[in-house]
C-alpha cells in the first residue's frame, strides 16, 4: 500500500485538541491486525473492569482507579485544599523554594512536568518571571545529591514535601532524617517547613502528626506510584510552581475518553498497544525508542521507562506461568539524538521501533534564511530522519501535538498509561505490582546487617592487617569475603575503622 | 566456581588510583575466554595501529589519534592558549556565563563533565562559590531551547562558544545565526562575545575571521566528534568553568597506559570488550544498562550511548559485508532506577547486562541511625540489587572508584573509548565514521525544498480550501501528500500561509 493511503488509513486524530498519532510506519497489515480481535475484546473488558473498580492488582488485592479518580478529582475538596494551600504559600512569600523528597513514581512525573512546562531554567528566572516557587528534587539516597542541594538551599525559605505512599520508603526516609538533622543544626524547626504526602496512619503520617508538621496531604491507597502523576503526587509540586493542574487533568481525561472506545481504529491507546505487541512478537523483542523533537520533553523517555518497564517487566503471568515479559524503553530528544545514537537506528541492529513526537507550534519564530525558520529546520530534520528510517525498513510511530502545554502532557501520559494497561491484558500480566523489587531490598538489609557484624568483629583488633578473606574469617563469614571487601573499602574511604593499601594483587586492610 | 574465588580471579584493580572493575558477575568461563585468543591478538594489533597513526577510518581516510594526542596535549602551546584565554576571561570579569553551541559530540562530553564535576546547581551558586562562568548549552535546533535560554541570559555578559569541526553543522549554524540576530536586535556586537572552535579554513572559521570574533581555536582534522572530550572541545568549556582539565587528561592517559597491555587479564578495556562480545554473541544481543550509583553521573549513560552506539551501530563490516551491528545503551542512576525500570531487569526479559559504578567516598557524612550513614545505605542498596540480579542469573559488571573527581571521569571515558575501539576490532567494523546520518540530512533538505515548492504554489490562491491531497496536487507532488500535510500543519500553527480545520476525518486547509 502506498504511503499516502497508508498514512490516511492509520492516522488517528482528535480534531478538537489537534492530537494525532500515525502508525503507518509500523510493519503490519489488515490480516495481522485481525489476528488480534480476541485480544482487543479481552483488553476492552479488562479496561472496563479497571474503571468499574474491580480488583486488578490481585497480588496486592488492590483496585487500580487512576483512570476514573481523575474525573472526579478536580471537583473534590482534596483538590481545593491543595490549590488553596499552594496559593497561600505563594502569596504569603515566606517560602521561595520547594524540595520534593520522593523517589521513583514520586519524582519522575513531577520532574517531567517541571521541565516540560516551566522549562530548564525555572530556578534561575528572576522572581518577577516566576509565578511560583523554585523547585528541587531529592530522588535518591546519595549524599552527593543532598550536599549539592545544601549549597543552594536557603533553609528558612524552603518548603519540603516528603512523598511516600507507604511512608516507609527508605531512601525518602533517609533524606527526611538528614534534613531534620540539618535544620536542627541551623537552629531551625523543620516541622514549620515540612509537608507530608502519604497514606492515612502510615509511619510518615504519624511522624508528621507527632511533630506537628505544617501540613499532611493524604494519598489514597488505590494510587500506584508510577500512575500517581494525575493525583496528589503530581498536583502539589505543580500547584506550588504555578502550573495549572486542572488543565493537565483535562488533557488526561480527554485522552481517557477518546481511548475508551472499543473499536481500536478509533482508540489510539488500543492501536498503540497493538503495535507494541506486533512489533515485539508479544514478548518485547523490539526496544521502544522515544524521540520527542522538543527540548522540553527530554525527560519523557525516563518517565515512560518507569511506566512501561516497571509495569510490563514481569516474571509470571496472571496464571502463574513463567513469562519473563518486558519492553525496553530509551531515548532522549530529536534532532540531538540524530547526532548521537541514531546512527545505529539507521544502519545497525533492526531491534527497535522509534516513536517520534513533534510539536507543531514553534516556541519562537527565529528566521534563519529566506523565510525558513529554526522550527522549519527542526521539522525538516524530523521528517528527514523519519523518511530515512522508513527507507531502511525500520519502524516508526509519529505523534503530533499542536503545542506543548500541560494539557498535551496530560494527553501523552494518559495515552501511555492506557496503552500499558491494554498491553498487559494482551499478555495476561499484572501491570500494577512490582514484586521484583522486594528481593533487592531484603538483600540490602543483609548487607547493612553484615556491616554491623564486620565492624563489631574489629573491636580490640587495632593494628590487625590482612586481606578481605582474613577479615571475613574474623567476622565468621568466610563465604562473604567479596561483600566484606566492599564494606572495608567503604570504611577505608570514609574515615572508618580501617585503612587500605594495595599490595600489587589485593587490598590489604589495617584496623585503626 | 564460588563467588569469592571468581571475584578474586576476575577483578582488575589499579592500586595507584584505586579504580577497579569486577567481571565475575558475567556468564563466561576460561574455555569461552580462550575462544577469543585470536580476537585479542587482532585487537591488540589494531589498537597499536591506531596509536601508530595508521588510517583507521578508511571511509574518510582519517587517522584516529585521540589516544595519543592527549599524551602530548598538556605540554602543547594549544593547551596553554586555552588555559590563558580562560584565565583571562575569568579574571577580567566581563563575562559571567558561557553558552556552548554545539550538538552531539560537541555537547555530550561537556554536559557530562559539568554535571559530574560542578554539580547540578552550578549556575545557581552565588558567585563567591563559583570558580568560573555559569554554563548553558544550545544542543539542538529547537526554538524552544533557544527561547528558554534568552529568558535567563544577560547578553552583554555572556560568552558564546560555537563548536563545529566541519563548520557546517546546520543545527549549530542555526543557533549561531539566531544569536547573531538577537545580539543585533539588542544593539550589541556578537563578535565581541563569540569564540569559534573549528577546523582551519572551515566556513565557520572564515565567518569568525571575517567578522573579527573574539577568538578562534582550531580543531585538528583527526579529532572525531564522539571522541573529542579529551581535546579542545572538552577543554575550553572545562577551563571556563574552573575545571582542572589537566587532571582529566591525566586520568584518561593513565587508563590508556593500563589498557595498552596485550594480556587481557591485565587490560580492563580488552576484558570489558570481551564481556560485551560474549554477552551479546558478537552481535549486541544484550542491551548495555549503565547504572552509576551516583547522582552526578546521571548523564554518563547518555554520553556512552553516543560513544557506543554511533561507533558500533554499523550496516557493513570492513570487508563490505552486511553486518547490521550495534550495541544498545541506556540507564540513569542507582538507587533511583531500582524504583523505576529495574523491576524489569530483576523479573522480566533477560536481554541485558548491567554495568554498575560505585563511588566509595561519600560526598558528605550524613548519619541516619546508629552510625549508619546515607552512604552506607546507598552501598547496601547497590550490593543488594547486585546480589538480587545475580541470584536470578542476570549478568553484571561493577566498576568502583574511590571518589568522583575529574580524574576518575577521565579514566571512565578512556576505558569506554578503548573498549569500543577493541570491540570494533573484534567485529571488524569501522568505529570512527557515521555513514548512516547522511541519508536523513539529504532527506531533510528535500523537505525544505518541498516546503518552498508548496508555499510558492499557494501564490494567488487566497481562499482556496482542500485537504492535503488537494494541496499536494496543486504543488505538483500528489505522491507527497503526507509530507505536504505536515508542512501545512506547521504553517497553520505558526501563522503561516494557511489555516486548518478538522472535518471529522481530515484536516482541511484554507489559504489565507
Amino acid at each position: 500500500m502506498d504511503w499516502v493511503k497508508r498514512s490516511s488509513d492509520y492516522t488517528l486524530t482528535d480534531g478538537k485538541s489537534g492530537f494525532s498519532i500515525n502508525f503507518a510506519g509500523m510493519k503490519f497489515d489488515e490480516a495481522l491486525l485481525s489476528t488480534l480481535s480476541g485480544a482487543f475484546a479481552k483488553a476492552s473488558a479488562g479496561i472496563a473492569d479497571i474503571e468499574a473498580g474491580k480488583i486488578k492488582n490481585p497480588d496486592e488485592q488492590r483496585k487500580v482507579t487512576h483512570f476514573t479518580d481523575r474525573i472526579s478529582y478536580p471537583a473534590s475538596p482534596e483538590f481545593a485544599a491543595v490549590e488553596s494551600f499552594a496559593a497561600k504559600v505563594i502569596s504569603e512569600g515566606k517560602f521561595d523554594a520547594v524540595v520534593v523528597n520522593g523517589i521513583g513514581g514520586s519524582a519522575l512525573g513531577p520532574q517531567l512536568m517541571q521541565f516540560a512546562v516551566n522549562g530548564p531554567y525555572w530556578n534561575e528566572l528572576p522572581k518577577s518571571k516566576r509565578h511560583g516557587l523554585k523547585i528541587y528534587f531529592l530522588d535518591n539516597t546519595d549524599s552527593s545529591g543532598f550536599a549539592d542541594l545544601l549549597e543552594v538551599m536557603e533553609p528558612a525559605k524552603t518548603l519540603h514535601l516528603v512523598i511516600s505512599k507507604s511512608g516507609g520508603t527508605q531512601e525518602t526516609k533517609n533524606n527526611m532524617i538528614a534534613m531534620e538533622k540539618f535544620y536542627a543544626s541551623c537552629g531551625l524547626d523543620f516541622a514549620e517547613c515540612a509537608v507530608a504526602v502519604t497514606m492515612l496512619n502510615s509511619s510518615l503520617y504519624q511522624h508528621a502528626k507527632a511533630n506537628n508538621w505544617l501540613e499532611i496531604f493524604e494519598m489514597a491507597e488505590s494510587i500506584g506510584g508510577r500512575t500517581s502523576e494525575t493525583a496528589i503526587v503530581g498536583h502539589l509540586p505543580a500547584a506550588l510552581t504555578g502550573i495549572d493542574f486542572g488543565k493537565f487533568l483535562a488533557g488526561a481525561c480527554d485522552m481517557d475518553a477518546w481511548t475508551r472506545q472499543s473499536d481500536y481504529r478509533n482508540n489510539p491507546a488500543m492501536f498503540l498497544a497493538a503495535m507494541w505487541f506486533l512489533a515485539g512478537n508479544g514478548k518485547g523483542d523490539r526496544n521502544m525508542v522515544i524521540v520527542p523533537y522538543s527540548d522540553r520533553l527530554v525527560l519523557l523517555s525516563r518517565y515512560l521507562q518507569q511506566l512501561v518497564m516497571e509495569s510490563l517487566g514481569k516474571e509470571l503471568d496472571l496464571d502463574g506461568n513463567i513469562a519473563h515479559q518486558g519492553l525496553n524503553v530509551f531515548g532522549n530528544k530529536g534532532g540531538t539524538d540524530a547526532h548521537a545514537f541514531i546512527q545505529q537506528l539507521n544502519d545497525g541492529r533492526d531491534d527497535f521501533f522509534a516513536t517520534f513526537i513533534e510539536v507543531l507550534q514553534d516556541a519562537k519564530s527565529l528566521e534563519i534564511n529566506d523565510g525558513v525558520t529554526m522550527g522549519d529546520y527542526l521539522h525538516g530534520f524530523f521528517e528527514g530522519l523519519s523518511a530515512a528510517l522508513r527507507s531502511k525498513g525500520r519502524q516508526t510511530i509519529t505523534i503530533r501535538i499542536p503545542q506543548l502545554t500541560v494539557y498535551e502532557l496530560g494527553q501523552i501520559i494518559a495515552l501511555y498509561e492506557r496503552a500499558v494497561a491494554i498491553y498487559a491484558e494482551f499478555i495476561n500480566i499484572n501491570a500494577f505490582h512490582q514484586p521484583g523489587v522486594q528481593a533487592y531490598k531484603l538483600a540490602a538489609k543483609d548487607i547493612l546487617a553484615l556491616r554491623g557484624k564486620v565492624l563489631s568483629s574489629l573491636t580490640g583488633k587495632s593494628g590487625f592487617s590482612g586481606d578481605s578473606n582474613a577479615f571475613a574469617e574474623i567476622a565468621g563469614v568466610p563465604e562473604k569475603a567479596v561483600e566484606v571487601a566492599a564494606l572495608l573499602d567503604k570504611a577505608a574511604l570514609n574515615n572508618g575503622a580501617v585503612s587500605r593499601e594495595f599490595n600489587g594483587k589485593n587490598w590489604v586492610y589495617t584496623v585503626k
